[in-house]
């Protein structure tokens, strides 16, 4: 199966690996050197898989680096560019991004702004990457505590999700990368979000379909609008107080969210927002409640600090001119965009989480 | 004046204030916040006349670097993604460069890649920003002693060259910016070169026909060819050989020669190159010779250390599989590009400069 997202393909599913067998054996990479970044983990599961899947990788350099959020920053761009360029990678190389969100991103930025940009090809190997951070053409770091602060928008010139490495995760990763394609159902399809639903994610049969559907909403979306003026805002449902939420933990010594679990928590509350003041029916706050909170359980948000918790908020990218913008739902499978939201109805609906059950 | 280049104008001449306070004042811009990014000359010498002219920019914040090639680097990039993160500043807000190359180079990537990229504006002071770096979307900074090495591509949202700037000037940077005035003839137009030969550079009248020819020439080429797949290359003439030299300069104490004056060199050496293996009649080679040993003298150039000189060559970012491909001329106004050259040959031209008169 494979997704056309403009100048690229999204590959998933049965003849994943033949497809990139074909992309790198094209007369544009004849001659390219080419460098797999992946991280200690990606380098253990998923790279003898791909080495033995791809004959042509054989002969590539492999550019480890450490795993985790806390490296995706300048320090380790600074590194990859300074290995790129003592093996004196040109222009016609090509680089390959094997592993999560952090390795996505951050290689996708490295190879972007080498040499003022080579080619690179990304294999997600998290669920949470093959759904969401893989397409789209997001990339960048991490900067002086905020999330993907310094970047650019770029595509790579294919994306190969291989629903097989998905079970080298754990069960709290598959379910953090679980909250986008919940996600994908309430802001665009209302029958997907009826499957998704009904899924039990410790007993998935076939992963390619889910990952094939939430590739085809997202990557309509980006298409829609690549540069986020409108539609692509929709994909924001859930993540600016997600975002907040998920930056306020990383202060607290030994209380890490996944992104996800983050997440789970800002679709909750922006929804009560969005049934407070964009008419999301009761039924259905209740529903996407119920659902979210029977998957996830409870965190103990601590929103004492209605200050500092503000300041998370303000910080985020989707901001203009010192005004909140939130995604809400008006249905589920309906979204409307730059809604204002006052702060009393932001802890209003944190209050709502906090009580709920 | 102005030249349509694709996304965005270049305006010279009379008028430039008027149509950047136009500019500004545009729905787009309406409640932007301005960043003026400048260095110690620039704040002292420009920043004072354009804030008299555009009342607008009246507002603008000013974050002000050092000068010098020295400092385009990762650690200024880190101070003004600071200053901007520390601003508060949005992805609505709009980054105005002004000064030589290292401003509009450094003060673009910054921009392009700050929330993974805010609008910047050009206000190029020197002649070399003006007839050459403000246009063209190339942008980046040095990289372990690599010359642009880390960058984008990306358009700036208008040009604005002011020729009054160049008053400003020494008479050693007015001819270093001359080297491209020089070039653009060579490879582009015969009437044009007759009529920059034919130019006292100490006593010009006109600045600002001469940076219109220019600026025509390189924007032409670029929107025939904006990422440097073929015709664009043609730019590259005298900066084979001329980059080579500058950086091998840049090793020497105290004897530091300015981009423009290496890029003579290199032009010499590659016309030369041009006449013994691409046609370069030699009444031809022998006239861009006279005309720029006149204009330039002669460096006491040091090519002893064949080894460490061909090594500055072969990091030049238009190599490819670690081949050294040149741009030529079979006469004065058409290029050819992609040549290869012998070491032989190189070194036969670079005799060929030494010992000329």
């Amino acid at each position: 199966m494979k997704v056309n997202a403009s100048t690229y393909n999204v590959h998933v599913g049965e003849g994943v690996f033949k497809a990139l067998e074909e992309l790198l054996a094209s007369d544009k990479y004849k001659n390219s050197n080419i460098y797999i970044i992946a991280d200690e983990n990606s380098v253990e599961h998923c790279l003898p898989i791909l080495l033995d899947e791809v004959e042509s990788l054989k002969e590539a350099g492999v550019l480890q680096i450490e795993s985790g959020e806390e490296n995706k920053n300048l320090q380790t761009c600074i590194d990859i560019w300074g290995a790129l360029t003592d093996g004196n990678v040109d222009r016609k190389a090509v680089v390959i991004n094997l592993g999560g969100g952090v390795i996505g991103d951050m290689g996708g930025f490295v190879a972007s702004t080498y040499k003022r940009g080579i080619d690179f090809i990304n294999i997600p190997t998290t669920l949470l990457s093959q759904v969401d951070a893989s397409i789209g053409g997001k990339l960048g770091i991490d900067f002086e505590r905020l999330k993907n602060h310094i970047g650019v928008f770029n595509n790579p010139q294919g994306v190969f999700a291989h629903a097989g490495f998905l079970s080298t995760l754990s069960y709290e990763e598959l379910r953090s990368g679980y909250a986008e394609v919940i996600k994908h159902g309430i802001i665009a399809d209302a029958d997907y979000w009826k499957k998704v639903k009904r899924t039990d994610l410790e007993s998935v049969e076939d992963w390619d379909d889910i990952i094939f559907r939430s590739i085809e909403i997202k990557n309509k979306i980006v298409l829609e609008d690549p540069t986020e003026q409108g539609a692509r805002k929709s994909l924001n449902f859930g993540h600016t107080i997600g975002h907040a939420i998920e930056s306020s933990f990383l202060g607290i010594e030994g209380k890490h969210l996944l992104h996800g679990e983050a997440i789970a928590i800002g679709m909750i509350c922006e929804a009560f927002v969005s049934y407070k003041i964009a008419d999301l029916p009761l039924n259905e706050l209740d529903d996407i409640t119920d659902y979210i909170l029977a998957l996830y359980g409870k965190q103990d948000i601590d929103i004492s600090d209605e200050e500092g918790f503000m300041n998370y908020l303000k910080n985020d990218k989707k901001n203009q001119a010192g005004e909140t913008r939130f995604t809400l739902i008006s249905r589920v499978g309906n979204y409307l965009v730059d809604k204002q939201v006052s702060q009393d109805l932001i802890f209003e609906a944190l209050n709502f989480y906090k009580k709920e059950r």
